[in-house]
């Protein structure tokens, strides 16, 4: 009976691709990817631009800042600053180089490699951030509302959280 | 007078990078970047893990897929996937390896090598192409009503357009 009726005939025409995803929340995905490609491109050029460094450098920098003792392990700074743990690896080589990390053994854990922050590290930081901090704002923070920003909030935290629930499982 | 105040006093000690973005802002600001990054980083795996291939490789699959003529010119691929000039011939190289895209030469114009899709690069898309929006609509379409797709809609796509207005100045 179903297979037989005009819209399971028309919809089984079509390729799957379009037919699966509603078109409201299809195009609220394309406005996702393009807010986040445009405004860390841009991010990243004024970075490098006027300080020459990397967005990827400034999110290990700011992530090792804030956390305990300026150092986490391989691993879980993979993790923040989703990258893999090979690319990490390549990144924190051409970062230690620089002197703005280095590597320490954990004396507790055989496993464990930390990156840590250096003093030149926390100093390249501390240069670059108002350049960072400028960009959210302008490209960002001014364009919304605080309404605006907390729904904005609520909808990504939504989302972030069931993509993380979905990772555990 | 206001340099007295104990209110301003306290926002002079802190780091600049906290208080020259709102707290509304700035907590829209990462929910943004961490649901694209736990989204992508999702999709991405769970791709890889059932069809064997990378975002990006699939990204620039639907790129050729919807140019005229199945081919873009190489600068033109790099805007719409955003990836440097440079990051984008590793790509293509690695997937002309595989057949997916080939390079020709543009005949009118001497500055231009297009990408193109290939038959296998086509049926690479459409095989994989249910995995992937599969996953768009688990991850983020389902959590979504159409009101709420709408709103971040307008909302984002007022943050992509700015930045590109930005990156035109």
């Amino acid at each position: 009976m179903t297979t037989s009726s005009p819209g399971t005939a028309r919809d089984a025409d079509r390729p799957r691709q379009i037919s699966s995803v509603p078109q409201a929340q299809l195009t609220a995905w394309r406005s996702f990817l393009e807010a986040h490609a445009r405004t860390t491109d841009l991010l990243a050029r004024e970075l490098k631009e006027a300080e020459g460094i990397a967005l990827t450098w400034y999110d290990v920098l700011v992530q090792l800042s804030e956390a305990d003792g300026h150092r986490l392990r391989m691993q879980e700074l993979a993790e923040r600053v989703l990258l893999s743990k090979s690319g990490l690896t390549r990144l924190i080589d051409r970062m230690e180089r620089h002197d703005l990390v280095h590597r320490s053994a954990c004396p507790s854990d055989r496993r464990g490699t930390f990156a840590e922050l250096t003093p030149e590290g926390l100093a390249m930081l501390r240069k670059a951030a108002p350049t960072h901090l400028r960009g959210v704002r302008e490209h960002f923070a001014e364009l919304l509302d605080d309404e605006e920003a907390a729904i904005l909030t609520e909808l990504l935290g939504r989302i972030a959280d069931a993509a993380t629930m979905a990772d555990i499982d």
